[in-house]
């Protein structure tokens, strides 16, 4: 394994997590594939948890996403276990065997039913889970349960992830708290079409299962399917959500509590997308990119992701090279809708291009002294409907090379 | 600007051009951009000659696009103006203006009709091209035409290129010899939906514009079009084919010589499409996928180019690493019908993957050794249907970024 230096974007310290009812973890070390860390994780949900969740649109999707899904489809679920290090991705029957043996291990100590476990693994593709060594670790994780702590959990599930990610938001309503703690994990194929990435969700609240979904679906749209690091899509990747009901504040479909909910739920999951792009690998720069104007919003998004997923533009940032006309390049690249002459495009706040040409007040040693800073925001507007977007990715660096040139060894 | 290494591939001498009638080269420096090199060609037909073109799909494509898209709808084309260094894309109605002016210029020395002479530019996007320096050079380059031979012309036309790319072909019709004169230009952005680079072949064979845009078409696709580097697409990018008939061989759609014309024209084309992949970017590895059992032949295409795509998969390549679970991570993210459980992997012609899973003969140093060739075959059969495609492309390395991240300075 590459020792790659720590992101720059590291947080000082771990997210403070509320303690959260109805949820207890457990984290142990199988020795699977890292030496001296947890790399499996049980989460354990309070009976009458309703569970949502978004997967990878990968058509070569893990066995641990096809098995999570069917759960999420009931709408309930009990717990769920994590390892990392190892895909079980295009393993065939042998995956299947693995991740089935290790349900009816965690089920028979449980005893929660089959159906109601989740699992998700993360880590090289085509490599078998061994469902002897993780079963050894079963019962040490049941008994576990409640020991561990939020950090803990971010921790167990990191790959190249160079820190752990945590996420939380505590609101009221009449003096009933209610809290939402997530945690995620990075750090490439961070696109496209979803997540692709693990996060796992959990809030206190009463919340039935259509509404969780659907709440999901639309932040998701708005965080984790707006993130990007290298275009590549993972075969494993998950978000599931858990209500544990246990804070016994119900959130409704026509409930005037539901705003308020729904704003925390987005600033956790937007939180916890933000720490991924600033863990992207290599990652040296944060950038947001705006597109505004556009014939609709999927237009605007397909634009900024398209400038997003740009190896001349992330790599034009990386040099500090304050090269726009590479935005320009990708932008009609996009295949959507754009009349150049209308384009207009800022960097930094600072006017670059105006109506398809670059600005008569074009001060580049205004663009560089931004380019140098960590945060670069990319405004581009279409001028042409109200369609907009906005999309968050870091640059293309040496490091990302050095790290995934050698991931495996 | 970043000196770069040459690329390890760059052949050893430039290939060997026929003597081809009803062609005229020349080439100067204008030193707008380059210093001690030529930047500007002109390449002018005989009479009657024939024009075909392919051009980027780019919404925001530079005016040199449109206006030579023009010419080549029309079929005859009398000369050809091309600039290195400077893109005018983006560039609006100062950027038109130059062009024109440029034009202008041609046609009053050469006397040539301003409608037959098409134009191309390469470079950076967003710096307008001066037109007075051009016009200060265009008597010059009408008087010197054909004292410039094709090694001169396609190193002219270089920017990040580190070396000049030519190709050919003779072949003969009862004794009387047809040429085919091909050079491009790379050498990122080559991705995709076009050639995404520059490419100008010149045969003396006299063909009608409809036949000729027919077969550009469909050697296209198996050549410029089946090759990238880093998946940016290009605002200036064109592949133009011109035939001066000079040869006396006519050569008709009904033909019996048609098959062995397009069979020598796919051959330049392709060997052309092979020399831009071999000096991509900081290019180490020259990468072959072959797709097969796919539901079309476009879908065998798409994964092809998803693979060829993954900055994942292209880093493991550029790292010697074996890690073949990202051919599956990027099968799956191509959104193409695929059974999982049917496909099959080969490096370098060694089993992989069998049915969905890593083979029980799996022999990873057979494949490393194999990886560390510098030319890396990977072949993925779908089972499904008989689909077919095959790409080619290049390593994503550390010389990627060192090149982009500073090319314009």
């Amino acid at each position: 394994m590459t020792i790659s230096k720590i992101s720059p974007f590291a947080p000082k310290s771990f997210a403070k997590m509320p303690r959260l009812m109805g949820v207890e973890i457990a984290t142990v070390a199988s020795g699977m594939k890292y030496k001296n860390r947890d790399d499996l994780l049980l989460i354990v949900f309070s009976p009458g948890t309703t569970v949502a969740g978004v997967f990878t649109k990968s058509s070569t999707a893990a066995i641990s996403v096809h098995l999570t899904e069917k759960v999420v489809e009931k709408g309930h679920g009990r717990c769920l276990l994590v390892n990392a290090g190892i895909a079980n991705a295009f393993t065939g029957l042998k995956g299947k065997q693995s991740a089935n043996s290790i349900i009816s291990s965690l089920s028979k100590i449980s005893g929660l039913p089959e159906g109601s476990i989740m699992m998700a693994s993360t880590g090289v593709i085509g490599e078998l889970l061994d469902d002897k060594i993780v079963n050894t670790h079963i019962e040490n994780l049941w008994n576990s349960r409640g020991k561990s702590n939020w950090y803990q959990a971010a921790s167990a599930i990191k790959t190249t992830d160079t820190y752990a990610k945590g996420a939380s938001q505590t609101i009221e309503f009449d003096g009933q708290k209610v809290n939402i703690c997530g945690i995620a994990k990075g750090s490439g194929m961070i696109a496209p079409n979803m997540a692709t990435m693990l996060s796992f969700i959990v809030t206190d609240a009463k919340i039935d299962k259509p509404l969780l979904q659907n709440m999901l679906l639309t932040i998701n749209q708005k965080s984790f399917n707006s993130i990007t690091v290298d275009s590549d899509t993972s075969t494993n990747d998950m978000v599931l959500v858990a209500a544990t009901g246990s804070s016994n504040v119900s959130i409704l479909s026509q409930d005037i509590k539901l705003n308020k909910f729904i704003s925390a739920f987005q600033k956790v999951m937007v939180e916890l997308a933000h720490q991924i792009v600033k863990d992207g690998e290599g990652a040296s720069k944060f950038i947001t990119i705006n597109v505004t104007g556009a014939v609709s919003d999927k237009s605007a998004h397909t634009i900024a992701k398209t400038i997003a997923n740009s190896p001349l533009v992330k790599t034009a940032i990386a040099g500090e090279d304050a090269n726009w006309g590479r935005i320009v390049m990708a932008i009609g690249k996009s295949a959507e809708p754009v009349k150049t002459d209308l384009v207009t495009i800022h960097i930094g706040g600072i006017l670059v291009a105006l109506n398809g040409q670059k600005s008569d007040l074009y001060d580049e040693l205004q663009i560089e002294k931004h380019i140098k800073s960590d945060s670069i925001t990319i405004d581009v507007d279409l001028q042409m409907q109200g369609g907009s977007a906005t999309v968050w990715t870091c640059d293309l660096t040496h490091e990302y090379i050095s790290i995934n040139a050698d991931y495996r060894s």
